[in-house]
């Protein structure tokens, strides 16, 4: 089954018709753009990520993100308690590994996160080799890599632990290990937004919640929705502040016939 | 005395002429949204929630906010730090009971602060239900139900804990217990706006502090010009991004005829 | 070498140039926009802020920013272990006494993160009095007193520790403790957005590792290019929600023009 704009616009509505519960254990930093972004998606975003709590809300949870932006030690017990249930559940999740090969806490942390097999793994270049082992990490957040150079670790990470993975950049391939999806959208102010890439983790997850049977493609449509989005965001928005509002604008208007018109798709 | 859009419009006024200082012990998605909330309505904010620093602040404050959306330890501890002596000082407080029902840790929180009697509560439906010990709470924030399904429950707490309580929704219950105030403003696209909800509680303690006398009045009057606002804000807003921050605008200009104009009070 | 309009637009061609990346403590309340602001400056923000990551992360950071706004017990330990990290190594570092003298557990850390030296410190002038250990330090983040009050305490600080004082208010003034720049720049509106002036905390580190042969210049050119930012974003903005975004997007695309055509330098 080839991926197409018409699949992307099927993903949408499923999302918009489930409105999936997505819980969130994100950086502090995008926390709210995060859960702005889920809610102009159609989902309802809950960031529960204490212990005690997290695993039993995700039991009822559609979909769960983990991100590791900011890994105090109390999320970090959460993380563990709701990884675990996830997979057990069959209750898709994501792992966003930020930052990940180069501070040691988060990438001790994502070793342990990986043993529950995410459905799948959102990051950039060098968060994505690093994460499998290749090359030291970014510093910080930044891709200095393209998403080519860490297809190969992208493909080693997909066989050995199942996930579909996205590798994020000027050009996102999702992969599953099998089959690559290049997608062309998107815009350089997405990179000028704190949690431009983190949010796009949460609606990968609410993608996967509402599109379980195919989570290559689910994948895909969220990274191409999202990006979509961003470049109907940047058309006229002067600076990074406006942009940012018109992307909450435009993910919560998306019709059929601008994705129809603006997927790159290769 | 009956409540009318003259006092709402005294109200607003009350607030910008104190400029309350407003301690908010609130949930990390939000904390932002809220302090930006309360600058646009004249207030101070300030988010003062950890152990040996809350307890005195509060002191000095002119009303607390307790938010249970994310209740680390250390907050959880502050919290039960800063209400008894906002009790004891007479200082308003308000308790916004966030998924309480639904998750453990909060919801023996929630049995907790509530010996303190807050002078005001604020929630969805569900989890007014849910604090008074009737049904299960909400899955997150989504009210399921409608304010008049929690009326009863309202009614309750009201009297047990000599609280005003608000119950937010498509339309807006106050009431002590006694008197119950419909409120007829607002705008769907307040649910599309994390902290559309737990603003509110904010503004609703500023409202306290500027017009103790009468915590019914004060607290629909903060309701009032919230969802007033948000009215206005909704108009020619393309989405959910833009309509936050024209929130923020109206908050800050919203004047006496336009409440007048606007208000719906039954 | 006097400090000039040109000076300033030759400051932010450099940290435009080199992309500092700029680690940053700071308080849950501003972390998202401080980001925001951060990169609209043309910087890379990284929040790395606790324990066994932060120290390492500060060996690689081009500069640090220690704000005290919320020092949860975990932030505080990493600040701990950043702040000797930064000095030993000649790394910029920048403190933020938010609400110190008004708090117990901040003035405490305050004291001990004096000990190495900050290059610069930056508040408004109650708590640049509160940190010389002059007056109780404001009630929150409100500045009563203006900066002409806090001059002999910014000297004191200045040349005890070595550090570049910049004291914010309607105007502010840079001081080394033998000189005194004072810049007349900026809006009312500034005050209206959370994390106004924590943001111009990060913007200061970002030009002291851009330029760290004048950090009086670097911290003053900072000062003048986020005030005159200011200015652009607040003509014609409705209230402070539409000012907060244009101040993202006027910080993006300042150009030197605009800095010779606003900048008022005393």
């Amino acid at each position: 089954m080839s991926f197409t704009a018409a699949a992307v616009a099927r993903h949408v509505a499923a999302v918009r018709e489930s409105a999936p519960l997505v819980q969130c254990m994100t950086n502090a930093v995008v926390m709210n753009f995060t859960a702005n972004v889920l809610l102009a998606c159609g989902c309802s975003p809950a960031m529960v990520d204490i212990p005690e709590e997290s695993g039993p809300f995700t039991r009822v949870a559609s979909a769960l993100l983990i991100n590791l932006g900011t890994p105090y030690v109390e999320q970090r017990a959460a993380m563990l308690e709701s990884a675990p249930v996830a997979t057990a559940s069959g209750t898709p999740w994501v792992l966003d590994p930020v930052a990940v090969g180069a501070l040691p806490v988060r990438t001790r942390l994502a070793s342990e996160l990986l043993v529950y097999k995410p459905m799948a793994i959102r990051g950039n270049p060098s968060e994505i080799m690093a994460l499998a082992g290749i090359g030291a990490g970014g510093r910080g957040t930044d891709a200095q890599d393209t998403a080519d150079d860490a297809l190969a670790a992208a493909h080693d990470l997909a066989t050995r632990y199942g996930s579909v993975v996205a590798i994020s950049g000027p050009n996102d391939i999702i992969t599953d290990g099998t089959t690559d999806l290049r997608l062309g959208n998107g815009d350089a102010l997405l990179t000028l937004v704190t949690g431009g890439g983190c949010a796009l983790g949460a609606v990968i997850a609410a993608f996967l919640a509402a599109n379980p049977d195919n989570p290559l493609h689910a994948v895909a449509a969220a990274t191409s929705v999202y990006t979509i989005a961003a470049e109907v965001a940047a058309e006229a928005a002067p600076g990074p502040g406006s942009f940012a509002l018109r992307l909450l604008d435009a993910l919560h208007e998306l019709d059929a016939a601008t994705i129809t018109a603006r997927a790159v798709i290769a």
